[in-house]
């Protein structure tokens, strides 16, 4: 196969990131926005083209990236590209949805000649801005390989999981340590401001030793300042964890009270009008009374 | 001040890691250990001195360096030092206590002219083994600048956090911190041996994304094949945070809800006979029925 043409489908907060990558890597030649005036926009700085329609971007690519925040954003978004799918073409949703939804896209494809790979990412804003996301492939282990090479543009890290769903299933895994990080994370942070630590000083060392983690490199300094820009929402990791739950269920159960407890916590968050807000905003249920801002 | 005699007390998982690292900087001139036979056999190995008694000790050596377990352990060494200290020796404990009796111990040692500073530190028995351990201090930073030259031996980082008992207070964060990385990584891999995921993969991918963590990294491939070897252990941890609890309170009260989350499930895994396993052992009472150990 020769060097696919490349679409992108979802230019939000990750999106963005990663289509301009898959631009410096010389890979975009399509892009296509529900908002359309950040896809016109992006479109003439980069001079790619914009598609009027779904149809139109699957047209002209073999290689579709989408990035969307919901099953149903995804649902809407390829069936408005089968019409237009070329045989052989190659879709590779970034989004993170159920393994489920992920397998029924792939059967659906498969009907049309097409392919579905199931490649959601992680890494925050920064990864996908960077090129440097980690990307858990489900799917074909051929089809990965036709479209390593753009992908290889987004992410620095790419695993092939297993068939379809097992990419969707490993990003469950990642969502569930990442909720509850960000627990730990806040609660200790909210701790130290209780005990009248120099914060900067406990985060550099903290960050040192076995309690290291991204997300304390990343989220610290700015969550202890009250600056909660999104990063990764409360409201969309708190769909994914919905998602974890169903999973679980429906895999015969297992008790899950680290994903209970921050989807307790997300749903105050929400309920107080802190969905759009970064994950970090955590810290403000973990604070001591006195230093709360809600 | 010249170079100081440093005499080592506590040589447990991460005293004899520490030891050794003193001894290979040159540093370490004296040793003494509540079971004598682990002194004996490393001041054979490494030819330095055992003291017959801590009193011994504190004669020969104008920085101590101190790793025990619990509260009552330093109350004992620290008590039996007393008799022998010499005025401007520096005791460094690198022990986890609370804060306050670190307070009372720097308070006590003033009134022999003797400087005590809290020393405890993070990065596991490897961390201890390899010098790359994380240190936060509290006591006065020019006593600190006296002994800096050990503690470099056995600490890659070394902040200096506040006055006495900040270092310990540093710690609690720490430990919060850890505690909530167990459960989340623990229950994140039960998760994904219900999904029937290639769990080496899992580990390999997850550990580049935001999920990212020492303990995935040091502690994921071992639990997966039921080695709880520690590392650090249920019962020592569970006395942390013990001393997290008591902190909070006497601060005036914060809820601790990962704290408490974590402190359930070592009790039960205390009660079961797993308290001398490592804290990665938490996966144990993670996994879904049909896989559970216990």
């Amino acid at each position: 196969m020769r060097a696919p043409r490349v679409g992108f489908i979802g230019l939000g907060a990750m999106g963005m990131g990663m289509a301009r990558n898959l631009h410096a890597a010389g890979w975009l030649s399509i892009v296509w926005n529900r908002t359309r005036e950040r896809a016109v926009a992006l479109a003439g700085e980069l001079g790619v083209a914009v598609a009027h329609e779904p149809t139109a971007l699957a047209r002209a690519a073999e290689c579709i990236v989408t990035s969307v925040s919901r099953d149903a954003d995804l649902a809407a978004v390829v069936e408005a590209l089968l019409p237009g799918l070329i045989p052989g073409t190659v879709v590779c949703d970034t989004s993170t949805v159920g393994a489920d939804t992920a397998r029924a896209w792939s059967r659906r494809l498969a009907e049309r000649g097409a392919h579905f790979l199931d490649c959601p990412v992680s890494g925050g804003a920064e990864g996908a801005r960077t090129g440097r996301l980690a990307m858990m492939v489900g799917g074909e282990a051929e089809v990965l390989e036709q479209v390593r090479g753009p992908l290889s543009a987004m992410a620095a890290t790419i695993v092939h999981m297993g068939p379809s769903g097992s990419g969707q299933a490993t990003k469950a895994v990642n969502q569930i340590m990442a909720a509850g990080i960000a627990e730990a994370v806040t609660e200790a942070l909210a701790f130290g401001v209780l005990m009248g630590l120099p914060m900067d000083k406990v985060i550099e060392v903290v960050s040192q030793g076995a309690a290291a983690n991204w997300f304390l490199s990343h989220r610290g300094r700015s969550m202890l300042e009250d600056l909660f820009v999104p990063g990764f929402k409360v409201s969309l990791h708190h769909k994914d964890l919905l998602i974890c739950r169903e999973m679980a269920a429906a895999a015969g159960g297992m008790g899950l009270p680290v994903v209970e407890m921050t989807l307790g916590d997300y749903g105050r968050l929400m309920d107080e009008g802190h969905g759009e807000e970064d994950i970090s905003a955590l810290i403000r249920i973990k604070r001591a009374p006195e230093g709360q801002l809600i």
